[in-house]
């Protein structure tokens, strides 16, 4: 067995990288996910193609074989048939490869005798040479400093997420929906089924990478039991950590023993773990990436008392915003008279709610002064500890078009800021204008502001937050 | 007290609409969302705008005062200050106005004397006069076959949800999140302070009306207790009733009460009844679009056992999906041999899960043959009642470019169409491919498939209408 202390930071930056299973057929995995992400994600090293057929490849001269490759190969991607890994892997330890991932399915997870045995064979080779594997069935490491990428639609912006995540589909709808929202990743490995590193290993590399400040994990099941649980405990004491954890129902621990041949385990044995080392559970994934939204740009919380500040999102919509934060666990105060009093100096008395809800009426929503002068008053207010302010999805938000919506959500941003309450905004998508929904959340996700698509999810994730900042002032 | 036995059907299909309260202010609603609304709708009446200072608005010739309008106002839409109010509905009296709608607001929801003195005056007035008030603090009518509508983003696309709705920014959001998605209305009503028609009188016209099949109400407040409680009974044995309550919180209930000045209630009573009728109650309005789309599409389901396919999604949203579809009450029943057999006979034994979920690997899933033949081997199977079709939303879902994907979800629709089994599809939305999503969801929403954007959401909405057919299967 490796010496598991060593560092895992040589992983992420190869001097170069090997691909094998590249091929010419159009859409292939290798080429269009794995070359084309090193390419675009900006990769330094030298990159070396290997298909035994031809001789160019996206513009990379590509080798018929991994050993005749020119310089040495320190990270090699493998995308070839299950059975032949096992002599890649005698040739790759010949020439020297440090890590491998495999894209490759078709070992343990099978189920099968010949699955178990043709990883055990592979987990033999690389132990006995050196080498170390990640996966199979996983897509490697993605590394947007380095450039170390296994897709197209990966950036190379660099952010305080460490994500291990045990599906590679998961790995890809996290950076696909997490980029835009601009939560960017130190590091992101996707593990497959862990036969040699694992994520006992990439937990422990991300409670010690100083790039990393917020561990995110899609885990399936784990290897080691009380290691797993020893270092599970120090990365929790060290930075949050949000787990997503599958296989949490018969049926979905069935799912986890054919996806990645892992056992999910006992759930309630999890809960334990979970509570007792103040991990944050998600419970899909979409809270996961809520969860990150929060822990990204929000400020800790001196409490749970919100402002709730409907900007024109009419009544109905403030009763219901209302009503999903309290059953969420968090508090939407009444606001003494004074705030009352402020807020009717300047703002209509009919269709307006003053008193928290915040229900800003029409021509107030949509002054930027008025909304400006809205948030200031409910901001200053010792009674409250953060705000959270909502859009209406509808036609009536939209009408008053983009130039006055980005008016608007200056004054918000400058108002929230200069108040230093923390703040989440609510923009529920709505497809008609889909494109100035995105816009405008992009306007609010460049100042620092969590946005997020429902009331619901956005209290979800911020009671969670909250409870977490909690239980850290509890232990210190 | 006028005879609430009188079917109001006359509200439907006024011979002529007066708009009180347009103006020359850019961006007016009375404008902007009332007239605009009727010329948009294809409203086949007289429209008559009144205004002082204007001759002709959006090319219709106004009118200096309601008293001028040249032919009988049927209905009348008042959006003036409310102070102005009570003259106006003098002057409707004499003219014949039979129903008015009120933008207005600034009545008994302020919960000021003031607020309330006026609120009583105007009841008063109507019904000393015989005309009807639907509000104030309300949008109105939307009825799209006679083209009555309060909103330029509402269709004329008749179909089968009545809805009430105490909220105008409610109504709107319904309207505009619901009619991309293929659900539209038979009428809609957004009511407001409810201080003649309310929820008792709509309740009771839909559950009479034969153009609707599905009632929806978000409701804050009720007037009458014990005859709302047996009119909602009525109508929940008469068709499927979904309710959104706002108030459902300490909070809720405040800004309940600044909103339309309603009671919201207890919740306890409130659970009771909805438990007794067999209401279905939606948690927030995400939910009840789920459910109205649950209810407008999937056909009664023989029992909850779903078959979980994957289209490429990989296997870790099979986990995640399968987790959630089981912790929301539905089963993913381990699949008898004979279906992985006929599986494997087609489809490549690695990277694939066959047991159900089924993770249905790449190069079956996009390949129009492979995932047809899938769902005809799975939706044959006894053991399920329903599909459960969902989509990765990455990247590499939208690489393989919406030709393909149109070819995959021809294929989906037609074998799924000829199997007989239920079907929902998650289609979970990704901003870089929003219009290739839109452009997929229309395809599967034409042919007559529910969509959602989230596995839990589906799972949530489909458990709830399994919930609720047994329940009425029970009674029989």
């Amino acid at each position: 067995v490796p010496d598991n202390k060593q560092s895992l930071e040589y992983l992420f930056h190869p001097r170069s990288v090997a691909v094998v299973g590249v091929s010419t057929v159009p859409g292939n995995f290798a080429n269009e996910f794995v070359l084309q992400g090193l390419l675009q994600c900006g990769y330094q090293g030298e990159i070396y193609p290997v298909n035994r057929r031809v001789s160019e490849i996206k513009g990379l001269k590509a080798y018929s074989s991994l050993m005749d490759t020119p310089g040495p190969v320190d990270y090699l991607y493998v995308s070839i048939p299950a059975s032949s890994v096992p002599q890649l892997l005698k040739e790759s330890i010949a020439k020297g490869v440090k890590a491998t991932a495999f894209y490759t399915a078709g070992f343990g997870e099978l189920g099968d005798e010949e699955g178990r045995d043709l990883e055990a064979q592979i987990v033999e080779i690389a132990r006995q040479g050196g080498i170390r594997l990640i996966g199979p069935n996983g897509l490697g490491i993605y590394c947007p400093r380095t450039g170390l990428a296994f897709s197209p639609t990966s950036s190379n912006n660099s952010g305080p997420v460490g994500a291990l995540c045990q599906s590679g589909g998961v790995s890809l709808t996290l950076i696909d929906v997490c980029e835009p929202r601009g939560i960017h990743f130190s590091k992101l490995i996707s593990y497959g089924n862990a036969t040699d590193l694992n994520e006992v290993d990439f937990l422990e590399y991300f409670t010690n990478d100083p790039e990393t400040e917020i561990i995110a994990a899609y885990i399936e099941g784990v290897k080691d039991g009380p290691r797993f649980v020893k270092v599970l405990k120090e990365a929790a004491a060290t930075k949050p950590v949000l787990i997503l954890k599958g296989g949490t129902t018969a049926a979905g621990k069935r799912a986890v023993s054919s996806h990645t041949g892992a056992l999910a385990g006992d759930n309630d044995i999890w809960n334990t773990i979970f509570n007792q080392t103040g991990v944050i559970q998600a419970d899909d994934l979409n809270e996961l990436i809520d969860l990150l939204m929060t822990f990204r740009f929000m400020p800790p919380l001196k409490g749970q008392r919100l402002g709730v500040i409907g900007a024109g999102s009419g009544g109905g919509m403030s009763v219901l915003t209302t009503d999903v934060c309290e059953r969420a666990g968090l508090i939407v105060p009444h606001l003494s008279n004074s705030v009352r009093e402020e807020l009717l100096k300047f703002t209509a008395k009919a269709g307006t709610s003053v008193r928290n809800p915040i229900d800003c009426v029409v021509s107030t929503a949509y002054d930027p002064k008025g909304i400006g002068q809205t948030i200031k008053v409910v901001a200053s207010s010792p009674e409250i500890d953060a705000l959270f302010i909502h859009f209406d999805s509808n036609g009536f938000t939209y009408t008053h078009g983009l130039e006055l919506l980005k008016a608007q959500a200056k004054s918000i941003i400058q108002t929230t800021q200069e108040s230093g309450k923390p703040t989440a905004v609510v923009i529920r998508p709505v497809a008609k204008w889909a494109e100035m929904v995105s816009q405008l959340e992009q306007k609010y996700l460049k100042a620092g502001l969590p946005v997020y698509s429902s009331e619901t999810r956005a209290a979800t994730a911020i009671a969670k937050f909250i409870q977490y900042h909690q239980k850290i002032k509890g232990r210190k």
